[in-house]
């Protein structure tokens, strides 16, 4: 047995979530697992249908894409994989869609305002909308410049990567990340709710403001904080 | 057998419904069964998905948010149930959702206009929505403060409990209760309805007009009234 | 065994279809079968969830509304069924749904403009739409007035029955018809169809104008004229 | 067995893809599968339920739309099938459908911007909605005509139809195709993805501009190109 098993059985499983929560049709998304002490990470193949999946057709890259076990193509999203597993230590998971309501507003270039005690439950920011990439760097090694074009924009806007861990690419679609796989496809289905509310809040209320900081930072603590009492 | 497995009962099982009337995603919502006898009530513990629950994971907890049996940390929410539990002497069932269209409003900070008879089947009155809390409140013990938010609102407005059963939070999201579990989970479900017929509504016809009070009386009273001729 | 056995299975199982086809949530709505040699109609008993029904717990009711057989509450919308069987007699079934685009128009108050051939391909009409009713019938007998209202709006426009087969009643819901219960549910699930796209054309296209005439009358005769060459 | 058992198979598979899709309802569409060296096509027959079709009772039909096997009357959408086989000569599947957003765009008489690389995944130019027909086209021979409509709308506008792929038809609804019945359904779904998102995205942000050239490129030749890397 591949010691990678553990992994492909992370990706295989986060990816079979994607047709259920409704955040892909066809191919139109992928997750990887990460396994940090072996420097690797199991990313779906590229192009084929989810209900063809198994573990065994995980793909093995590492952190700078080359592949080192599989014998399928990875993803074409494999790149923009391994350079935020790179750069962001802690992560675990990566996860990429094609979702709805998100994909729109990352059509639309504009950062997803947070209106809601949903969104401050699991974010005390905005959703950046990274802007379109440069048009050399769109001729360049296209999927690695998509993510350093993430990792620079958090810089620049002074934005941890754990404070994130959603992120729209602009004309393109959302990235979000985690701790591992499933969260990370957590995230998704997350971002796809809070995508859909916010835009229907600003047609039952074009006037509509942002949430006040008071109720932002006590939702995210209550979940998130020191003395969070979320769970178990 | 413990003494409160009826309501273990009841809440397990409308808290089961809330996937199946796509009301919530993950663990976002929560409900509760009251047994006003035994001063206690049974909630979904916090953070557990619903294809984990059972029965026997409910948790007890009386009127002033003591836990009085159950292993689990209940929902983060059941001191808003303990205060709307002590303070409305009648409820027997309480549900809390983040369903998109209803907490759409509750982010737009707007009450939901009655334009049409499914409305007025169930209320005579706009679906309100009470603002945002003061930000000394929301440093204090906040879920115990949104309680208070509710039933202070509804008396300012004059507004009668049993009327209502149905209300946004402003910036959060609804909360709907009944003379048990099971019909406050159809209070969401109809307020997510109602919430997303009034938004096309809107668009359909922006210089829509409230439904007149004549139509308001009939449809409430055919349902609710004391000569209602619906039902069996 | 009843003599109306064949109209209340014919009732049941068009009642059944409303769930499956997302006209409804609960007991939102009542599909009635006619026997036109026997004069009466089976309808949904009021209140009853779809998945409690069976053709047995169909009411029989005659075209004057009164109960002919059956141990239930006949649907509260019964008088304006009775109605619309007596005055339009080449109707065998009618079909009473709150679907949400449907209702959002009737709440609107606006008839549902012919913008494509899927409208055409069924009605070469807007989709009317009836003003409410006037307080002093209000008050009077409220559903056996709903028939009358939908019928009075007809001959008022001078629009066969035969021809609309859909209606919307204003700040209600729809009623459709045909010739027996299944087409009536299936009507109703055109009109669903046609009432959502109606609003995404004019949210694509503010200034989008009517079907021509030429189309409107192709659409409609290739599948319901003399010379009619759709279906088997 | 007949010697078009195989075509009669993939368009009876292709088109009870259409209900799970979520792009018809009741017999609201057809798909189509050609064997180009017998020169003829298998086709839906009209107005036939997608759960009462089997492989034998698909009709087939040659590039002239005389019926050369079966039973069953063909859809009435025939002719023009057999217009855009005879013209695109390496076209092996066509599919209609009134897929909810796909129409409505078709019905608010607009091409589809390109606005996200979902689309430019897929295509390099926007959706063509075709113009309505002139009167006296329609009052001819209707089916034949749309045909010719769209082959014309193509050749003038210089597009090639292995390109396009996906059009609309002007207050009617979409055509697609590709090399086999399969591609052609695919086409369907990812056209009604993309109408959907380009819809939501004008909402989002009604200054919106279309993708830019550059990134069109690249995302269509990384799915396409001779240096393609996508799929296996």
């Amino acid at each position: 047995m591949s010691k990678y098993q553990h992994i492909k059985e992370l990706a295989y499983k986060a990816n079979m979530e994607l047709p259920k929560l409704n955040l892909v049709i066809f191919t139109f998304g992928n997750v990887s697992a990460a396994d940090r002490e072996l420097g690797v990470f199991a990313i779906k193949p590229s192009g084929v249908p989810y209900e063809d999946l198994s573990p065994e057709k995980m793909v093995i890259v590492d952190f700078d894409a080359n592949i080192i076990e599989g014998k399928l193509r990875p993803s074409s999203d494999t790149k923009t994989h391994a350079v935020l597993y790179k750069e962001c230590e802690e992560i675990g998971g990566i996860c990429h869609t094609h979702s709805t309501y998100a994909t729109s507003w990352a059509q639309a270039q504009r950062c997803i305002p947070i209106y809601g005690t949903t969104h401050a439950d699991h974010k005390t920011v905005d959703i950046p909308c990274v802007p379109p990439m440069h048009d050399d760097r769109i001729k360049g090694d296209y999927e690695y410049e998509t993510g350093y074009q993430i990792i620079n924009y958090l810089k620049e806007k002074g934005l941890s990567y754990k404070e994130v861990e959603m992120i729209l690419v602009g004309n393109h679609a959302p990235f979000t990340w985690g701790k591992n796989a499933e969260k990370a496809v957590y995230n998704s289905a997350v971002l796809e709710s809070i995508a859909q509310m916010a835009l229907l809040t600003e047609q039952i209320n074009p006037n509509v403001t942002r949430l006040k900081d008071s109720l932002i930072k006590k939702h995210f603590e209550r979940k998130h904080g020191p003395d969070s009492y979320y769970g178990q």
